[in-house]
């Protein structure tokens, strides 16, 4: 199935907010609909579209896996109230972190997300429901990494000759699929989206599971959330493109107040880009690198050493797993 | 068994060079001494001192443990040689390989090769040149750092309380215990070493193994031993005190060819320092760190990710494993 991509430059977004719609109306007809939301820029945008498009109709779901960063499912539910959008908090952290249990191959947690979201949480949600359609904020760059089988992303499908109507019991609808980051943005502002949310670097679908190397165990899940509001409010402001901290599972040697500590390393990630095709890690001063060492080694426990990305994508990918 | 300390500003080198001198001819005495030369500054100043104070009673050896730097035992025999220095090269690789395999804890890899080293390779050369001494270049840092247990340098043990005469058959001489590697380089210059060498950058006991997290073996010390080459062409004349390219065991995402390569990850340190105590992350210009990511991803076979340390000592180490 070939996807006609629209080029950002060449985007109307008025135009193309509209055709969504009425493409939403159409395939939905009387019927309900549900979505999720996960509170980045991609799932917003679908909400608002959807919103539009279905009203009543549509019924959006926060779930709560546990893998979140502090303090985002009380945070994307209020600023959703402010739109007049109701969502709903759904607390599904048990399923999650029991699908995740020693679970350390980065496609086997990708997997083990998916499933858990799509089959367990979602279908249950679906069936309860009784929604016939989900809508989702599949982009084209997530298109082109799976068919290219460089990473799983959750909410591709179809590209991989996977029913969900027949896997899951519901159709999936995804209005930005011809669309990248930037042009996602851009219909975002159009729809009225707070900056704070259109301007919101992305985040991965299996959330603070794919910041840590190894098992993400609830423990590890809690320490790599607290060095992610480090690094969110040492570098949102910078301008870049996406930040992140990474948990590593290798250890290395560290001393506290003279003696061996056996230690744990966050890696941090700073990324220019456009169209997160290609990025180069951005130039950050040594000030701020300083900073930012000092603040993990301080505030996460057991963290005694971390290191700056240096490479570019290709051939790193912006995510580590 | 307290050490007297004798500060770097001091340190009046002619006359340390003669009061070490005369005691290592007079422990010594008429016997033979021998003593095993790494490249490193500190052993290269104590195989002068003592080649001035024995002549022909000291043998010196340069142990090859497959562990080291690119080139680095004949480009160590051949510069002493030109000192009028005889070095005798001995390849126990496979010793120390066998020694080391599925070993992935860093202090049980310090055990194993200072076992293979003073037990078994040294042990053997000590009981067939029928030498009663040993000449070693620990410093004064070595000893502080293993008896605060922060790590276990491969050369201390009258300070853990072990008689090496009664455990591996020979006797100690540490001519440089009292100094700090700062007042080594001072004592390297006035004996006349080419600043090739007395300026070298510090390299640890355990060599490339160090710089391996996980199980070194003679694959990843290969990869290592690239890495290596690359940071030391590129960094060696910025004036750091150290640095070094560290190996992960930990796998990271990447891409090649617009496919999937779930590869390796290259940490470079690179270190300000005056005597190793405390240590900071030397600013290096994004310039130099992009050229340093692109070879390691270029020329290291596997490598998809590279960072840069940022981190200071204390908490961290200068070494990571």
């Amino acid at each position: 199935m070939g996807i006609e991509e629209i080029k950002t430059a060449d985007l109307n977004s008025d135009q193309f907010i509209a055709d969504q719609v009425a493409n939403i109306r159409e395939t939905v007809g009387a019927g309900m609909a549900i979505n999720a939301l996960s509170g980045g820029v991609d799932s917003s945008v679908v909400t608002l579209l959807g919103h539009k498009a279905l009203g009543d109709q549509l019924k959006t779901y926060f779930i709560d896996n546990g893998l979140m960063r502090e303090g985002e499912p009380q945070a994307v539910v209020d600023m959703f109230a402010d739109l007049g959008v109701p969502v709903i908090n759904l607390d599904a952290q048990d399923e999650f972190f029991a699908a995740l249990a020693g679970i350390t191959d980065p496609e086997e947690k990708r997997e083990a997300i998916t499933r858990t979201f799509y089959k367990d949480v979602f279908g249950r949600l679906v069936r309860e429901s009784g929604a016939k359609h989900l809508l989702q904020g599949t982009i084209l760059t997530d298109v082109d990494e799976t068919v290219a089988g460089i990473k799983r992303q959750h909410n591709v499908f179809e590209q991989l000759g996977i029913d969900p109507q027949e896997a899951f019991g519901y159709k999936i609808i995804e209005p930005l699929v011809q669309i990248r980051k930037d042009g996602v943005r851009k219909v975002g502002e159009a729809l009225g989206l707070p900056s704070a949310i259109y301007a919101r670097p992305p985040f991965p679908g299996p959330a603070l599971s794919a910041r840590v190397i190894g098992e993400a165990t609830r423990e590890r899940i809690a320490l790599v959330r607290k060095a992610t509001v480090i690094v969110e409010e040492e570098l949102l402001s910078s301008g870049a493109f996406q930040c992140m901290a990474i948990l590593h599972e290798d250890r290395v040697t560290g001393m506290r107040d003279g003696e061996r500590d056996f230690g744990l390393q966050i890696e941090i990630r700073c990324w220019d880009s456009v169209d997160a095709r290609q990025a180069t890690p951005t130039e950050l001063s040594f000030d701020v690198l300083r900073k930012l060492a000092d603040r993990m080694t301080s505030e996460v426990p057991g963290v005694v050493s971390a290191t700056y990305n240096i490479a570019t994508k290709p051939p790193s990918t912006m995510e580590a797993v």
